[in-house]
């Protein structure tokens, strides 16, 4: 297996504008381009578009405005783990000599067509994501006696993240007990338990060994990938977990030849507030039933380990850009690049982005 | 370079319907599945989507109506010229070593949104591809002297082709009087000069070496890829012939190792009659000014070399599924499968597939 890396990185602040994503695109990609080291447009042989956006040909249209000749380059979706998709899409056209480097762009608009998936009709006339993340609460709390207060730490804790993290959405804290008396949405959620879908653009740039080493003074590599859908339909998902998480996990420790408990940082899709719990446990890096009790402690003890930059709750959740910034915050963090949000003596990080309900995950592995 | 083939496809009936193209997609992947020798859903690790519909999650969706539970799994978009874009992705996941086994679904439905790139404000109010088609045309004739009889050829010679080809659009003969003699449209192009956006759905199956010699009995090898992305405006590029194209002739003739001579068989991207002479002087295949003559001896002599199944004007042009169709027929011709329609005593055949007035442009090399 080739080495590759990432080697350059640039976000837009997320916002609740409906900006144009062409020109959101353009902002994030132009900052990745200038993070780096010596990189030109010429040395840049890919451009793929991460977004679920309408609007056609937006690989050509990045590569255009930015002058850009790439020989790659098209658009992904893949509902909220597009991102994800992109990276790991552009890990293969370099492992593969199709190229030697690549830009992946994320980006969407406040207002998206990616927050209901019509097809779904096991979901009845309850379509919009907020019932599945209701569902799921209510079997985690029988399931596991969750509590309320645990289920408002993880929303809390990602708020307080994410007031380090000048980029993010949100940029007010918010208690525990703000959070468990916010506005009550469904029998199992409050409005602070749930992501917001915003306007945001985030870029990666990637990079083959030896490209890397000329591009950057810090290249992360990416170590491990795994995969899985299960189905595209909620009802076959919603009794058994989050067997795609499981099953992509075991396949990126496999290839980055680790365990678990080696996981320094996560980035984990807290969609829900109960995403992370269900996140981190089957990521294997806690059991079930001592999810919320984790995350209490970490909490707690300032731990930044799960969601530093404050997770889709704190940060917001630009769909075709999300899994493409927590990608970024763990390789800042890898970096030591993290600031105020740096969490100290770290070597191993992982990005976990998932879709509709879990139905599919991308999990990642990558090493300083 | 790892070893990549095709090992299976399947085809809709190319029409004039609304298809939805979750039902079209499911109708063509199962018989895609179906003319393999032992492959089960089981076996396939990734199920890639290429479409402008703007419907979202169709790799899960076609997932979940195949029974299929892939690791890799979204949807590609590159305007006409999707359906190569995603056989190449696959290509590259194969090659990386994340996959051995990938099914290549691409669908449209007749009134489609991919037809009209509204970003491109160098097109003024002239929106629609005909009147790049009518630009390209004007300019074709003014510097090669190519006649409304060599342009009415093109047209009359596909239409030939798809008489043979049962899942085609058109199944109406069309002498060169005829096309030259059909509704004028703008200066420089009649009504039958232009392929039509129709429904129809394309799947195709590519493999590792281990696996395609277990799933196919004549498996099809990859062995030249290139990819160009030059603008995504139009006026970048109409007085430089079709740079894209070009360029990725060149990249994959190096990989194949091979020269343009050697090409047995192609299928070009007619999506106007000029676009077939365009195409086979960038390929190499026969000079600018020699490009009219070069189709009228084809006409003349019943020889197919130059897309067999119909082309795009022929055979209709469902734009998420064409790239993958022109593939699935230099397959069958290697395979000696194309009944009525073979080519005897072939090795190497070529597709040519792109986008947006030739701003982008794939070429594969295919060999038995």
């Amino acid at each position: 297996m080739n080495k590759i890396a990432i080697v350059g990185t640039g976000q837009t602040k997320f916002s609740k504008e409906n900006d144009d994503v062409e020109k959101i695109l353009f902002e994030s990609a132009n900052t990745c381009i200038q993070s780096t080291k010596n990189c030109n447009s010429d040395d840049i042989e890919g451009v793929i578009v991460s977004t679920n956006n309408n609007s056609k040909y937006l690989g050509a249209i990045l590569s255009e405005t930015m002058g850009i000749q790439p020989k790659i380059s098209h658009s992904i979706e893949h509902l909220c783990s597009s991102g994800t998709n992109a990276i790991i899409s552009a890990y293969a056209y370099i492992s593969a000599g199709l190229s030697d480097l690549i830009l992946i762009s994320g980006a969407e608009s406040a207002i998206n067509p990616g927050q209901i998936l019509e097809w779904d009709k096991s979901r009845g006339d309850l379509e919009h994501p907020i019932y599945w993340g209701s569902m799921l609460t209510k079997l985690h709390k029988t399931k596991f006696q969750t509590t309320e207060e645990e289920l408002a730490i993880v929303s809390a804790k990602n708020h307080k993240h994410a007031m380090d993290n000048p980029l993010a959405y949100s940029n007010e804290p918010r208690t525990v007990s703000e959070v468990m008396n916010s506005k009550q949405i469904t029998d199992d959620l409050r409005i602070l338990d749930c992501s917001r879908s915003c306007s945001g653009s985030s870029s990666i740039l990637i990079a083959s060994e030896e490209k890397a080493k000329n591009i950057s003074e810090q290249p992360i590599w990416i170590t491990g990938i795994g995969q899985k859908t299960t189905s595209a339909s909620f009802t076959k998902n919603i009794l058994e977990g989050i067997k795609s998480t499981r099953t992509a996990a075991e396949s990126a420790y496999k290839m980055a030849n680790i365990e678990p408990k080696s996981i320094d940082v996560a980035e984990v899709h807290d969609a829900f507030s109960v995403c992370e719990l269900m996140a981190i446990s089957e990521l294997g890096i806690v059991t079930d039933d001592k999810s919320g009790e984790f995350v209490r402690d970490l909490f707690n003890t300032e731990n930044r380990m799960i969601n530093p930059r404050g997770g889709l709750i704190g940060a917001g959740h630009p769909l075709g850009a999300t899994g493409i910034s927590q990608t970024i915050e763990i390789t800042h963090q890898l970096q030591g690049k993290s600031e105020k949000r740096q969490i100290p003596n770290i070597e191993t990080g992982l990005i976990h982005n998932m879709s509709a309900a879990g139905t599919s995950s991308s999990v990642m592995v990558l090493k300083n």
